[in-house]
């Protein structure tokens, strides 16, 4: 393969230069990485507005109610980036006190902001609540005495959704399945734990029950799944309206929405989830005899993941003879941790050679110390030569997330590029950085 | 198993008080995670000195010549420990500018050091040399032009190792496997590489060849691998010695040496490591009429694993009726990716509890939004609820190195314990600290 032939999984600007570069929102990215050095993750702005803006597109048009498109700050969370899709109407989905500090720093408007996560402190709702957060998404019983507790001092009222485990098996990495029931996440509805949490909410002076959530895991690449949830979620509300009374004015489906992370992966179009996920909302709904409620959808990895390039500079190469040929880059696992953790496919490409045909076949291992520090396994690559530019593409989710300081390694620098000008929405750590919280 | 079950694999001063808190180096952990708050990682000083005192008389007194034992600050690099350690008189093994910096930070003799890694930057070897680094250990062909490169321009001379890749298996996880064939660190014996680069170095100007090292992995339960190695090694040496006047003036046999995890598993002890070590350097050296080398080794893990204790305290708690009990704390696969990544296993404790029988089978979970963020599974504890404080021993290597600010969290304060007193060691992260560069 060429890098070339990768095209379809680097953002959606990416070009080859005459002279064979790869080129991402109008910026040459050979020239980039000489003028910025390696490691560098490079996002480019139109791919994540135009994904950002095909999910608003896909659901509004299909959904004959209010729909909000929520990004989850889990994938990356940024300030650049997260001022950038407030810009565009976009809510958000935190999950930690640190998260709702990022979307502080934005100043987005944090009515549109939404609190995940199994096990929120007193501390972060506290901060939330201050913030005037739009919804916390109740995750378990403990949750909410901790909530009433918290708006009680505060004297305040918070509207909340309920985080329902449907158990449904969406058939993806056992890591990241969280909708079934054996899940540390959500009110199971089938123990009645569910039930529960909404009877006491509805008696409640300080939390306000707003709506439904679940979220089943990530990356989903196939739409059953949803549909299925959907349907047993509608049979909850309508059994919850019945016996309580209870009003399911939102409706969440969460996000889990997949990437092509190599060239012959398939993952359904915006359009096919969009329609999995409305018709079963819109038939549902009616056929149970339920208001249709506002849909908020929360898309990360999907938002982000194509638009992000890691960049990578070629040190030691070892070929072992009649084994594998090493191509050492200076990232790896601190980075990306993804292959070792997920056992995750990428794609590569040699930056500065997008067009020339692939000479042999290579092993892209990082400088991590550590066996299990391999960014490719046996990918083809032109021949290589230290120095040389990798480009890894399908970087922007859950990477730099991740990444650690493994190895005492300072984490890189993040560029947004559009229209031929990088911007820095990150700058690189520094020794100094790393040995800060030492110096004590 | 109540908890005072789990003190062998505790820190050698932990004990269960009265009332059955928890007390390692003289300090009641409970009152010492309410003070400073949890997540918290705690290390005894006095396992510390122990085990690298244990490690300095099981080699020196088997060995008859010079042995020096060099802490591998990947496990956790710290500027109080590396203090701490260069104090007892042990050397440093660091895999990248940023330990080095670590090791400057704290003033440790840059004589002590060695400099490992598969992938050294033209710019780390440069500041390693410029800092007097003891030996830089030569892991490919690229790396002895680098380096030739760096001392031509600083007119300097270096004393270098070689990495040499024996092809032995140590039967431990693949992503820490790393003395085989098929591997991205070292020069293969058995294909020719390694005699090219001693050729090479033997008629440098600017680099000095002291010795040969390998490692093998990590970490390494057996140690019939290790006398294998050696043997494979000495071979070499003597060759070429035989062929080309080569002087293994130092040898080192790596590292990797496991530690418990769980009460019931079995790590060989220190001098069953020495002896079976030095007993086939000393017998392979003799039979070959070879001089006996210096010996250098390098503990990583097992100077810091026993002696560290993370501390969490405990939020929600999901039962789910026939299913499981998920446990939530305020930390996990951020602070401690080890069990998401290798599958590891550990003991945990309520510290408040020690002494009180286990109630019932529950699934330790971390605060992340990942279904693999579970830090523990199916682990028998007293009857356990929100604000109990949860212990997970052996913390003190490979957690903190590895960790991320995954999902926005700072990590966490680190402090030293002896005598009765506790030593601030690495303060908290802050929101501030996680936002700094963002402020672009």
């Amino acid at each position: 393969m060429r890098g070339i032939d990768a095209l379809p999984v680097f953002p959606v600007t990416a070009h080859a230069l005459p002279q064979g570069h790869l080129e991402v929102g109008g910026v040459d990215l050979v020239d980039l990485a000489r003028d910025h050095g390696t490691p560098l993750y490079v996002f480019d702005e139109e791919t994540i507005l135009s994904v950002a803006r095909d999910y608003q597109r896909a659901f509004e048009t299909r959904y004959p109610a209010d729909v909000r498109v929520v990004y989850a700050c889990k994938a990356f969370a940024n300030v650049s980036l997260v001022r950038l899709l407030s810009e565009e109407g976009l809510g958000f989905d935190v999950v930690s006190g640190g998260e709702m500090a990022v979307i502080e720093a934005a100043d987005a408007p944090p009515g549109g902001v939404y609190f995940h996560g199994n096990n929120k402190s007193a501390q972060e709702l506290e901060q939330a609540v201050a913030a005037g957060i739009g919804r916390i998404v109740i995750d378990s019983a403990h949750e909410i005495d901790l909530l009433e507790d918290v708006l009680e001092r505060m004297d305040r009222r918070q509207e909340v959704l309920f985080r329902v485990s449907p158990g449904v098996d969406p058939h993806t990495h056992s890591h990241t399945t969280t909708g079934v029931l054996d899940s540390k996440f959500g009110l199971p509805i089938q123990t009645g734990q569910a039930e529960e949490a909404i009877v006491r909410v509805l008696t409640s002076r300080r939390l306000i029950p707003v709506g439904l959530h679940f979220h089943l895991g990530s990356p989903i690449f196939e739409l059953e799944p949803y549909a299925q949830a959907i349907n047993v979620t509608l049979d909850f509300a309508a059994l919850m309206k019945a016996r309580h009374g209870f009003e399911m004015r939102e409706f969440s489906p969460g996000g889990g929405f997949a990437v092509r992370y190599l060239v012959s992966d398939e993952a359904p179009a915006t359009d096919a989830y969009a329609q999995a996920i409305c018709s079963a909302l819109v038939e549902g709904c009616a056929s149970r005899g339920l208001d249709l409620p506002m849909l908020s959808v929360e898309p990360g990895r999907v938002i982000v993941g194509r638009a992000g390039v890691a960049l990578y500079t070629v040190g030691a190469i070892k070929e072992i003879p009649d084994v594998r040929i090493f191509v050492a880059v200076d990232g790896g696992m601190g980075d990306n941790i993804r292959p070792a953790i997920y056992d995750s496919h990428y794609e590569a490409a040699l930056a500065s050679r997008m067009a020339d045909a692939a000479a042999t076949t290579v092993t892209i291992a990082g400088k991590y110390c550590e066996s299990g520090d391999i960014l490719v396994r046996d990918c083809a690559l032109p021949a290589t030569e230290p120095g040389d530019l990798v480009a890894i593409p399908v970087s922007g989710a859950y990477c730099l997330a991740m990444s650690s300081n493994y190895n005492a390694s300072p984490r890189p620098e993040v560029l947004l590029v559009k229209d031929g000008q990088a911007r820095l929405i990150r700058r690189r750590e520094t020794y100094q950085d790393l040995l800060a919280p030492d110096m004590v």
